[in-house]
């Protein structure tokens, strides 16, 4: 196995020039990385772990499980509106997974590839890591800027708000009952969901100033919502009919478990906000400059709880194995 | 097993007024948190993992479990004279080392115990974090801060620099040594230096401005100044009788073992620099004030390499196990 800072500097580290304009003062290699906020913003930081055959199967593509590792933690940045600037990622690696070094460098270097790919999409710049030995898990910390008082959060929401949703749902479940099937074409839509989920960060800068409470969909909607209705004091009344429902997924799951996927399945990372519902089409519009969709599925009430969902939905998700996360 | 969010709000919450007076916009519970980073500062960060088996006993005593995962990574702000503002805490679980809830309540109670601990012996506020489930590992994110230009780093020493260390060498290696040998008696000098190093936080900031070149010692004394000596583009020329050893380490290894501890024995988390001459005394006077010693060990020549070590001698750590860190 290669050492540690030769892992990180082979695989890792952002080309200098990235960090020079990105507001790193000193980048990896020496006992932490200096980083130089901007006045007059707020630092949003966030940290996310994925482990092996809980968050993502252990035969998961390598570049799938990079991009993923960080995907999943950007998107609490999205949910924020904050606009993400660096990122530290801590890797543990199980050396006995590998059958010889080569195949060790194969795979990190196609980890590596998802994960930098994401970071140049959204201008983040890999500002640290840690190699350790243990079980496969990937821990993330991101690190985001945003306009201070202007961060969007999930206590914002007000009785006669709308309740949207980006994008569509359903694709986590879809896609992880389709690895559980089989289905190994990365090109499917469902499977691109849920190995490669897209955090929707323009979405939460354009919604800045216009939603009143936001965050995003990792546990399943119906889950997510109780935090955000809690956060809020509201009550949401929620309309099924009108979930978007990810593409592929009433063929895979037929359009009763496509439905629960959409409520109660997890892993989809699209942003859950609130509106007045004057508003609405301001936001679609600015939404739709990114080629995104809002969708309203409700609308917050002043009588707590939840209403307007079918009997007997389940209301939690448990990733790919069912522990906590 | 407590869902995540009840976890981090029952054991890691930091209170309240601890949040509103260091800086936190936003706390715990939404998707990410918001710091206010002050003006003229650059911001240190560095992300830590500590995983069982590896870098502590499976048997270790949860507070030391919690109080030594934050201190590994408080020494890496403590390498750049930075002064130690947030951290973030990604704690992986196995539910399956748990006989019951109850037992599992108490381990994270007393593990909660030592981590926040060691926040307010350093003014640090646990701004964020992540429980999820798999084999016992803890990734920590620390933040400090620094006024601009004016961290230490492994690249400024210069022919003529002494080199010197804090506190004491070996202590690391013979606590471990120690614990192997069926030692549990926490009050033990060495399973001090083991299992609750502390990290040399008033040191850094001490030394900034003194100091040439700075880094903690966690890979054993050799390595650390081969990275030092690399980044730095010096020799240096060492005085292996000079080594502080740490309290009870001849009693423990004997003298031979002893001095290879203090060599290349890692987990010290002191720190390493270099320094003007004409500096030691004032370095030695500020150190005092914090109850620290400060001893020279070498001087940095231009001749690349080391010279004055032992022939043999072990130039590496690799902690508990042997993998890679």
């Amino acid at each position: 196995m290669l050492a540690e800072f030769d892992l990180i500097r082979r695989f890792f580290m952002s080309p200098q020039e990235a960090q020079a304009t990105n507001g790193v003062a000193l980048g990896c290699g020496d006992d932490a990385t200096l980083l130089m906020p901007q006045a007059g913003q707020e630092l949003a930081v966030s940290v996310d772990t994925s482990v092996v055959n809980v968050h993502f199967p252990h035969d998961a593509p390598a570049q799938a499980v990079g991009h993923r590792a960080l995907a999943v933690a950007l998107s609490d940045l999205a949910a924020m509106g904050a606009v993400s600037r660096w990122c530290l990622m801590a890797l543990t690696l199980d050396q006995r997974a590998f059958e010889d070094d080569a195949h060790a460098e194969q795979w990190l270097s196609r980890y590596a590839r998802g994960f930098h790919a994401l970071c140049q999409q959204h201008a983040t710049v890999l500002a640290g890591g840690d190699v350790t030995s243990g079980e496969l898990s990937i821990g993330v910390t991101v690190m985001g800027e945003v306009p201070a008082g202007s961060a969007m959060t999930r206590s914002g929401a007000r009785p006669g708000d709308v309740v949207a949703v980006t994008g569509a749902l359903g694709g986590g479940a879809g896609g992880l009952a389709l690895w559980q099937r089989g289905e190994r074409d990365l090109a499917h839509p469902l499977l691109q969901r849920y190995l490669m989920p897209q955090p929707r960060l323009d979405a939460g800068i354009a919604l800045r100033g216009v939603a009143t409470a936001a965050m995003d969909i990792s546990d399943g909607l119906l889950a997510d919502l109780t935090h955000l209705r809690e956060a809020s004091h509201v009550g949401v009344d929620l309309a099924p009919e009108s979930l978007p429902l990810a593409e592929g997924l009433v063929e895979c799951l037929g359009h009763e478990q496509a439905l629960t996927a959409a409520l109660s399945g997890g892993d989809d990372y699209e942003l859950l906000v609130t509106l007045p519902p004057d508003q609405v089409t301001k936001a679609v519009a600015k939404l739709a400059e990114s080629g995104l969709s809002l969708r309203v599925i409700g609308r917050c009430t002043e009588t707590l709880g939840v209403t307007g969902v079918p009997d007997g939905r389940a209301t939690g998700w448990q990733h790919f194995r069912g522990g906590a996360s």
